[in-house]
């Protein structure tokens, strides 16, 4: 799996419109969307997934530029649900499609079904004419960072929930990832962010900005409860070494302040049985952390915090070959993520 | 427009699914799709088209080789309903979205509704990444046939017909076809094939399979209904030219037996409000000119009648350099229409 600095052909992205996740209809997660996929698209080719009820509207909203494909979805995190692309010695590109049960099936009911989300991968693969590996673990692309060098970045907390893969020990998830992504050395966080839906994914905790280097979310406030565990991660970091040997360098970059869902927000969601209740004073999981990184630029969440600037200044200084662009994300963070998990690098491939 | 005989890029066909065309729960018809895709994807790329729900099965059920993605439609006629394909002199190709009103809006009701069916064009140009033009002209793909050297072949009865284009002459039909598909020159028959419930498509009666050259369905039987309209489409093409000024040369291909829909088969239809009844005895609109140009190839309809091998020898002799590959269509036949009808050549494009 190449790191995601490494060239892309292209970003692909799923449109938001369940009611129970996107509030007011969606409308204002679509344009949230739309401002990412515009940025994106001035430095790579963006392919936008729809549901068949929102293509029209996508492509109205969307620049032409974009490529709106019919893509059926549950929901709009292609991060989680989409295909993770590999690429042999010869710059063959294939899709690796995971088995997906919405970050911890029935017993954590995110929302079901998830059927649609589970052809996903298959379908880009498709478009895209690639071959496609099926791969027998349950695993969401933000739950792995890897550095294109054989180190793979995650979570205990994440990989090793019982809500994922109960069956199979430490020892095998970790052959797995070895298997199919081509990594030979794991760098286990114990926790991701605090009050995530994820269970602790990594692409909201802890990222490689570059061979050796890594980018931690970060907060000074001993008293909230991300404390604990950024540190713990520091110190995890501060003793490892990636698959070379080379000692991480760790640069932290200080959260937001605490943001919660607000009671008008909360207001303007569908509360279903079979989705998860998002209520009014939920602590949401922002963190500058979740960025997605395009070829030449860095796109990056703001949130209109008085922390937005030095997240911004920090990336900029990590990637100084890269526009840094800020997106308010606000309404992307009220669904659960960020512009991360809303994203899927596909690397450039040799031409066949 | 390119002739169909120039080279393609590929083919374009979509998944054939609904009950009350298809019958049996569209297995049988599917199956017949199946061997035309498998059968022209030997020779050319071919794309299917499937709604969310049949993505599974059509995957299962085709070759590999078979692209297969979402794209949602009310029925399986990609000829009528596709992009009709054009290029220009420094071969970039674009998709000619034609306005779609299921062969003759409610006053025909062969079904409602066909909104899927209308965005199917834009859909395929966006997977493409191809410029697509919307034309205003009601028009299927399967009402028209070109030389690609300026001359157009079409049928009075359908172009002309009042539940197209009432508000059109023709004159003003004539125009748009000259700025859409920069042909110069019309060749009209009067009438489409007897039976045929597409208000007489060209592509079931004549095409052209060369520079100045065309095949014409025609029967001896004086006593069959089809022998008037094959007569006078014979005596107008005699005193025709294409556009270079040459007269046309035509071949008679004999049309198979009449055919009718059994007992058994009209058992398998599901019949509802909202669609054409396909009662048992109805006669079916059999003809071998509904057959596909592929790259190397001609994949021509067989019904198990008499005249099977003669049409396919001159076919053969039509095209001596392509082979000529035999597809037994009576289930697709059944649905209404032919090989033609259910694929869309893309011209092969200069490479950006």
């Amino acid at each position: 799996m190449p790191a995601e600095w490494a060239p892309h052909a292209g970003c692909w992205m799923l449109w938001p419109q369940r009611r129970d996740t996107w509030r007011n209809g969606g409308k204002p997660a679509q344009r949230a969307f739309v401002e990412a996929a515009a940025q994106i698209s001035r430095f790579e080719r963006v392919t936008m997934g729809v549901n068949p009820d929102q293509f029209e509207n996508a492509r109205a909203m969307l620049p032409a530029r974009v490529r709106v494909v019919e893509l059926s979805n549950n929901d709009a995190w292609m991060r989680d649900t989409g295909p993770t692309f590999v690429a042999n010695d010869a710059g063959v590109v294939r899709a690796v499609d995971w088995q997906f049960n919405a970050w911890g099936g029935l017993q954590k009911m995110v929302y079901f079904p998830w059927d649609l989300d589970e052809l996903v991968p298959a379908k880009v693969a498709e478009i895209e004419s690639l071959d496609r590996y099926q791969a027998p673990l349950v695993l969401e692309g933000g739950s792995i960072h890897v550095d294109g060098r054989g180190t793979l970045l995650a979570t205990e907390q994440c990989l090793l929930h019982p809500n994922r893969n109960p069956e199979r020990s430490k020892a095998d998830i970790e052959q797995r990832l070895a298997d199919y992504l081509g990594v030979s050395h794991i760098i286990w966080l114990p926790r991701g962010v605090y009050a995530d839906e994820t269970d602790g994914h990594i692409d909201n905790l802890c990222c490689f900005t570059g061979p050796g280097v890594v980018a931690l979310t970060w907060t000074d406030d001993r008293g909230d409860p991300q404390y604990e565990r950024s540190a713990e991660a520091f110190d995890r970091l501060s003793a490892a070494a990636d698959a070379a040997g080379k000692p991480m360098q760790v640069h932290k970059i200080h959260q937001p302040d605490p943001m919660t869902m607000t009671e008008d927000e909360a207001a303007g969601l569908d509360v279903v049985d079979r989705a998860k209740h998002r209520p009014c004073g939920k602590r949401l999981a922002g963190s500058y952390i979740n960025f997605y990184i395009a070829n030449g630029a860095i796109i990056m969440p703001r949130f209109g915090d008085r922390r937005d600037e030095a997240a911004a200044r920090k990336l900029a200084q990590l990637f100084p070959d890269r526009e840094v662009i800020g997106i308010d994300s606000r309404e992307i963070l009220l669904g659960g993520g960020n512009l991360h998990c809303i994203t899927q690098q596909q690397p450039a491939g040799a031409v066949p």
